[in-house]
């Protein structure tokens, strides 16, 4: 495998998601086994989704070994340094944030490669972002952390809005991967520290 | 795209149940991006399980950004007329039924297309069918609607048997579409109305 | 369709999962139709992620009408032998192990047959063998059943690289099937009858 940017974007996004899905499966008391195959699923969730519906199969980590090994190796660290991690209080949700922003950006980019309109590349990155942290968060019974009002969707798609329209441009394409990754990022730690909420919708009560 | 019913109907679906989306996610006092992300996955959900598992990539929503348009213009109309949809009280319930219906016809017909056999292309339909309102309510937590005991799938089922019986007689397709469609609505409308429920199986407690 | 081992492995463990997710939906009291669409959705589902994941579509069930029969044939069974099969007590426990052992062994045998590496090939299988079992879970709204501590994935992972080790050496391929199959379902019984757990990893409290 050539190691372009996309790759490497790719396998940090592995990294930290493998990471957070660790973190979360240690939560949930699981064994050593039960860890890994949730960071596993998490780690490989997104990318996996944006593969399939995309037709590109088999899907991106059975092509490669790098992926399993990393993932192997991030749970084994996960598990290691998990006190310390623990003790860096926000790891979980910083993991969590790394993965969404460079995922988010391989999604838009398989789309644009793929010639999919920029709005259809822009949905297919907010999939391929938040679908690993979505079944995580199913898989351990938590509540899915797209509900938890930290504008985690809206970073996405500002990202990916950011992406296509940057890509209009002639401007270098890892630079783009790069700026766009980051302000994923950034809204996303920027909202949390603020407080920052968009507003949600008062219904009366349960409809149906 | 040259609209032909198949297309309205997938359409028709897509419409319903990103209403249907929007309303759930409204009701668990999502934000903006959060109503709309679950609109949209509700709207493609069974569309895309369909076109997946017949091997039809890229799936359907993203060959055409109509589907995204109209997911988007729906959601906004359901935000703005939430009250008023609220106190039309079924509305929830009325625009699943429309999806469940006509998403299982574009499912069934989806299996003849490909040459699938007749039974095999009626489970298709009915996965595609339920497949939106489930993620919809997985994600939101809520009881998943095949469970509220309302001959859900049943109606699916009846449906898919009517079309495929249809088929062989050379009844003009478009007609089969709308019948076969209105039938699982008008099951569904039907049974709901008059609390008619399959028999459930007595265990005498908790196996396993 | 020529029925090889792998056929009928792949049957086997659509029966067991077939009977397993009938006897949850029962204990969910669903009606008659959705006691049969639960247990569709647990038989087919590991062979349908396995199959959409490698690129092998239309999915297997789609092509050979066999598949759904046996799963009406056996959720029929299922409801009319309840209390029978309940009296047996770890009826849904057994039945879950059998689909899990044959699962998983498809699973690796199709990932060596497209040539992927084997430590892909044995998570392939891993994923084949569990997914069935934890749709069937989230859908019933039970833990799901790889974090009841009962070394679930643990047995598929050691199954699988039991195969790939085997298939190095020129071993008959059933033979090799047989083993491995059995080496999954023995290593769940025996820990699950012995409590054997491997551990668990102590965190202070919740992090992110």
């Amino acid at each position: 495998m050539e190691l372009s940017l996309f790759n490497i974007l790719d396998i940090l996004g592995t990294m930290a998601f493998a990471t957070s899905g660790a973190l979360t499966a240690m939560n949930r008391k699981l064994d050593l086994f039960g860890v890994f195959i949730i960071a596993f699923v998490t780690a490989i969730g997104g990318g996996t989704l944006r593969d399939v519906l995309i037709g590109n199969t088999p899907v991106i980590w059975m092509e490669n070994t790098i992926y399993i090994y990393l993932i192997g190796l991030f749970t084994i660290l996960a598990i290691i340094f998990r006190k310390k991690i623990y003790y860096l209080r926000r790891s979980l949700f910083l993991f969590d944030t790394i993965g969404l922003g460079v995922f988010t950006i391989t999604g838009v980019e398989t789309g644009i490669r793929n010639e999919l309109d920029p709005i259809i590349s822009v949905a297919l990155g907010a999939m391929t972002g938040t679908f690993g942290g979505v079944i995580r968060d199913i898989l351990c019974n938590e509540i899915p952390v797209i509900f938890r009002r930290e504008i985690y969707a809206t970073a996405c798609l500002v990202g990916g809005v950011a992406f296509v329209i940057l890509y209009r441009y002639n401007i270098d394409h890892d630079l783009i991967y790069i700026i766009t990754s980051l302000t994923v990022i950034v809204i996303r730690l920027v909202v949390v520290k603020y407080k920052i909420a968009l507003p949600s919708f008062y219904l009366p009560e349960k409809t149906g």
